[in-house]
């Protein structure tokens, strides 16, 4: 459900429904399980030690991050982090290798290079950090193009004091398909990853964890018989491309900003009191012309925000049959709820007997 | 000249060259001098005490912000602040009131709903709310939509106790033709303040402020003859908007954002360690389909940011005749640097001596 409008807190206003959170992070949880699973939520999406504890508690093997920041803040309460990105440089490795000193920590890497720059960082630590290798399962963004790279990256890596080889790790980020037209794309995606853990297994190596998915491969991720833990994100809060690209319904976002309507001068619009510095411009996923707009605003449907400045969402009415009045407060669904969760320096949680808590956004920024 | 790369500093980093904001904020102000006109610096773009010191030391009239949150920022180095939204809902009017008490404060508004919250809120302050009326020039986001509109409306402010009618405002944001281009798009917008001004004096109200304009326009403001202060933002650090827009040479850029290279495991690419939540997902303007990417890396003109991640910068190296190597640093110019430098905690001030500052931006977030 929808978290409702509260009446006094200042807008835009980052508001999420405790108990659809909840349901969300638990029904993933049982989804999992049944599988035989693990859960490694990635924590860019609520950057919250409330909701990290909260899949923890649900089950999680440990959690995601993508930057050393964000593995410093979440390190508040996991054990054991996957660092989702190929951190190479000096202000990064060291302090990946200080919290190896007392957690589990593994990074996913792409290269001798970075391997060589963690082995280091580590060995000055005293630490031991995991690896798992990254490989390019077709978005093209990260990751060895080949078994045979990957094996020679693994082999690197297992020849390398103070790292651990522990896996593999993928991203199928191309893959935005509705989840019952999955199973095509995830095809070859298993190819590569049975092609790869055969060759390394001929060569003496073990690939323990083998880590991908996302959000909307959640629920399809059984179809990899080989991956042991899934890494979706989005899936605490959904957004609006969840509900186009078929992965929740509705009624399973919990996140919405609350907005308040601050002009209505110019005929057939209104504006919101948020902009780009609180949606972001990121369009729904596919519209490359944007005609879609900024995000679903709740109340009215058939209203879109058609153009955006960093602190106005300017708001066609045109095919409304009614218009919000100015100083009402409306609820909009973001295209991409992550980023915007990064722009509130705190978030109101609304309980189930409709309380508010406010909350910090402690990974917010962490950008190194 | 642009900011070197700093050694030392965590990536992505937003570094400012000291010399070259000076630079661009003495010229615009030498400009508005010689041609009788304020300045009222837009603070969205640099959000930084530091900064608004600069601009009011070389002579600005007062500052401009867009957030009652900046505007309670600001207040700390300027006395005269113009809040340039129509804030109306309680969360807001109420500290606008309260800054009312000490400083000169006034708000650009579009409806009588507006200006009667704002009068509310003076009067249980024991202060008095300057108004700029708000009129549509061309951009169709906020304002009167008629010169009869806006005399309304300063007719109803004018009777109204706890508000005192200082004038018109006006956002000219269609208005990205180059400098030497604009003539004729300014010639109407002359027409309707002129006509505004004398029906209001015909109704015996004078606009002491006529206050308008921004980067585009800001060497152009001499063609509004009614025009008496401008609210140019960017100007200070500039953009690659800017450079493509002609209002500024890429070696008036003071901003960029230094990055690291990450990866290079996707033949004919590399990645930055910097993506959305660095750059935003801002299009160079004009650019609906993205052909021009996220930003300029400046060590490789010829690279394109093809598509960002939250956290990764894809770059396309194929035009390039070198690539940059695993651990580099590059410098990126983004699209639009405003909501970039409220991405950053912090800014890095390069020195004429080539000393790095470290300094807060004060001003980040304040999204209410």
């Amino acid at each position: 459900m929808l978290p409702n409008t509260p009446p006094d807190i200042p807008t835009p206003a980052l508001v999420i429904d405790e108990p659809t959170a909840r349901r969300n992070l638990t029904r993933l949880a049982q989804y999992a399980k049944g599988k035989g699973l693990g859960v490694r939520p990635h924590t860019k999406t609520h950057k919250s030690l409330l909701m990290a504890r909260e899949q923890l508690k649900a089950g999680a093997v440990g959690l995601t991050v993508a930057k050393v920041g964000e593995a410093e803040v979440m390190a508040k309460v996991g054990e054991d982090l996957l660092l989702a990105y190929p951190a190479l440089d000096p202000a990064r490795t060291g302090r990946i290798a200080a919290l190896a000193r007392d957690k589990t920590i593994r990074v996913a890497v792409d290269s001798a290079f970075a391997a060589d720059a963690l082995a280091d960082a580590a060995r000055r630590a005293g630490a031991t950090i995991g690896i798992l290798v990254d490989i390019d399962v077709g978005f093209h963004r990260t990751g060895m193009q080949t078994p045979a790279q990957a094996l020679a990256l693994a082999q690197h890596v297992s020849k390398t004091k103070s790292l651990r080889l522990d896996g593999l790790f993928f991203y199928p980020g191309h893959i935005v398909a509705k989840p019952d037209e999955q199973t095509a794309i995830l095809a070859p995606i298993e190819a590569m990853l049975e092609e790869t853990i055969t060759l390394w297994k001929k060569n003496g190596l073990e690939a323990k964890i083998v880590s991908g998915g996302s959000t909307p491969t959640g629920t399809q991720s059984h179809h990899l018989k080989a991956l042991t833990e899934i890494r979706p994100g989005t899936y605490i809060y959904y957004d609006r491309n969840c509900i186009t690209g078929n992965w929740c319904a509705i009624d399973d976002v919990a996140a919405v900003i609350v907005c308040t309507v601050i002009s209505d001068a110019v005929p057939g619009k209104c504006v919101l009191d948020a902009g780009t510095k609180t949606f972001t411009s990121d369009r729904l996923v596919g519209d490359a012309t944007n005609q879609h707009g900024s995000g679903l605003i709740i109340e009215y449907p058939q209203a879109k925000i058609v153009r955006c400045s960093e602190e106005h969402a300017e708001v066609d009415l045109s095919l409304c049959d009614r218009r919000p009045k100015l100083g009402d407060r409306v609820r909009v669904i973001p295209n991409h709820i992550c980023p915007c969760v990064n722009l509130q320096d705190q978030m109101y949680l609304r309980h189930e007997d409709g309380t508010i808590e406010t909350l910090p956004i402690e990974g917010r920024g962490k950008l190194s």
